[in-house]
């Protein structure tokens, strides 16, 4: 079984307005585990749209026609598909109902274009619109794909979708085996050192494929697993997590889609009751902003410090003068002072501090992605280590960020405390 | 002169990923004058990306290919259009020595398939990656379509596209007219607002076209002139911005496409030596930040606090205990200490500060949404405003950093010091 999705509208080819149908329609499909190999998109015009039709035809069982089914002169995509199948535009009695109704209540002339609203290929099922007023149809075909049209506005699309397309789907192309999926998190590892290290699982796909993306700032795999139940299809993915974990298990931080490495760390936290501050030369916030975006946090965040200046990173945290002018301001001995400050002002249980070369401009001599990072954590001694990142200003600022988050995970990982 | 953009990527297919990138090269295309009347996406599977560049390659003069560049296997875009052109992949030396430079300098083995990203179709232009590893490509062919290839992470693709493809397409197609165009950027107004008192101005599209778009927080207009000068061009944008500006000019906070509040009010303090702190609450550091993302802010920027519990407001920044316990920390007076005891710390010329209530839950009976921002200026009374944002935890703290700026933004220009 294999679909593609179709969203017909000049203003998506001109950029005016994203396709998110199309990524809604996708996300649909991939959930009742029907194949999607082709998206399109093609505008207002019914001799292109007529190619496209041709095309995605040839090529899929099902096509999916999102856009063009309004009451405007542009809108043309029943009436084109209508000609590719030979068959009349009907009226869809129930929805001719609505539209007049619609306009009594609005006290508005119904004008004769709003009849075609009502209209559907014959022979198809029609598709009710419960945000607007154009129909929708399933055209199941007996010796050519079958085909849905959809309206073209987000809202009425997405409704008619999820609540009459989804159930019809299943019903019409349900499958004995069903396709379950896991998606694994990993920070501080490459996406092309994880596919060669991962090589022979990703290459010869067993009953679990595994497929690699780089997000920015890390890298996900997602597992997935075609089978007839969803026990089944869980053990075979568990199987293949631990042998993954086995591999590069220090690098994941975490499952699922919609997951950060700020979610896992700071939930973390919240469980174990550990209080955090921080002290941001570089990151100005950033660390601190980021924390405070998992819902929860102020159980275990009273606040902290943006010490940009140095005489702020004296006056607030009170890092030693001395320090400043012998060691530097972006040194080891300014990052653990910086670290060791912070949490003596909120007693805290860890802090996490960094100072570095945001750029574009070098400092005192060091070069823009020079960054130092200082983390005091329980009764463990205050540490710093030295990162040498590249890429702009923000790039530099988000990789600390990540990367003080990835020393708190260890430091709660090699705490004996939390050991099982 | 018309062009398709197949956007290569099984996440985008799998509706894992919005398609912003197919957004982005749309409105580039209109902005210098070449048709597009098919946009068409495609997994990571050389056997169907060649079927679609073959029948894009068939309808257009131009195909652009974003994504598949990386160093994975799954990424194949450049050889299977090489193979389409018959033409070998040659190494680029400059990209090369980038790679190379680059895991010298984070410290990291270079594996073999890293060295893939600097390969492009033999014959092509090689387009330079300022945002990432993996190059491009601008092929020119006699005698069949010509070819762009992009990377697929959307900061890579956009970088590549505005500076490095923009101005070759215009000078490889460029018209006897040229289009020129100018961005204006307004906040504090919604695109329906914008678009119904400007909407003469865009409907009876004369020399100069207004499009708006609708970003987030945020609407931009786009004006565009063709004209057969440049000259020409800006004395029309001129005029057209001067009338726009003279409806909602209020709002019109800056030019430029890649523009932002933090950058015309930090720039902006910066030319006026007026330095500046913040207390924050629900935003956590996400002002700072921002404000921090400024090359230069240094010069006016010391630090300043993150006071998340009422204990950090009174002991960062002297909120008198008294207050929170009267007036609530939701308050309009723990806004204004709030401004007031950061500057004081600090001895800036301005503080702004935020106390209010992310979400998900409510906060001292107050929903979420319901924020405060203070602002202490120069010799102003310190003042705080009442909002009630909508949207969840991030956006509200989005929205609560802007609309902290865009008072900034105002208090500015209503100073009589900087009157001219």
């Amino acid at each position: 079984m294999q679909a593609e999705i179709i969203a017909v509208g000049t203003e998506i080819l001109l950029g005016q307005i994203m396709n998110t149908n199309s990524t809604h329609i996708a996300q649909g499909l991939a959930e009742v585990g029907i194949d999607s190999y082709y998206q399109t998109v093609v505008g207002d015009n019914p001799e292109r749209l007529a190619a496209v039709i041709e095309i995605a035809a040839q090529r899929n069982d099902l096509v999916i026609l999102a856009g063009g089914l309004g009451p405007t002169n542009d809108d043309l995509t029943k009436q084109t598909l209508a000609k590719y199948l030979n068959v009349p535009l009907v009226e869809d009695a129930k929805t001719m109902q609505v539209i007049t109704d619609h306009f009594e209540q609005v006290g508005r002339e119904m004008t004769p274009n709003n009849r075609l609203q009502a209209l559907y290929p014959a022979g198809a099922t029609p598709l009710m619109n419960h945000n607007g007023l154009a129909v929708g149809a399933f055209y199941q075909s007996p010796d050519s794909a079958d085909f849905i049209l959809l309206p073209g506005p987000p809202r009425e699309m997405a409704l008619m979708f999820d609540t009459e397309v989804k159930p019809q789907l299943q019903q019409a192309y349900g499958q004995q085996s069903q396709i379950y999926s896991r998606v694994l998190r990993f920070f501080g590892i490459t996406e092309s050192k994880l596919a060669t290290v991962l090589n022979d699982l990703i290459e010869h796909q067993s009953d679990v494929t595994v497929a690699p993306y780089a997000k920015t700032n890390e890298v996900t795999l997602r597992l997935s697993a075609q089978a007839a139940s969803k026990t089944a299809a869980k053990a075979a993915i568990d199987q293949m997590e631990a042998e993954i974990n086995g591999r590069v298990g220090e690098f994941c931080y975490g499952r699922g889609d919609h997951n950060s490495l700020a979610k896992v760390v700071i939930n973390d936290m919240i469980a174990k009751h550990l209080s955090i501050t921080a002290a941001e030369s570089l990151t100005a916030g950033q660390f601190q902003s980021t924390i405070g975006g998992v819902p929860g946090v102020s159980a275990i965040f009273p606040g902290g410090f943006v010490t940009y200046a140095n005489a702020a990173k004296h006056q607030l945290v009170n890092v030693p003068q001395k320090v400043i002018d012998e060691q530097g301001v972006v040194s080891e001995a300014t990052a653990i002072a910086m670290a060791h400050g912070a949490r003596a002002q909120l007693a805290t249980d860890t802090a996490v501090s960094f100072t570095g070369v945001a750029g574009p401009d070098e400092l005192e001599g060091q070069p823009a992605g020079t960054v130092w990072i200082g983390i005091a954590y329980r009764n463990q001694p205050t540490v710093a280590y030295e990162y040498h990142f590249t890429g702009d200003r923000q790039k530099i600022r988000e990789r600390s960020v990540l990367v003080g988050l990835d020393l708190l995970r260890r430091a709660i990982a090699a705490d004996t405390d939390f050991k099982k």
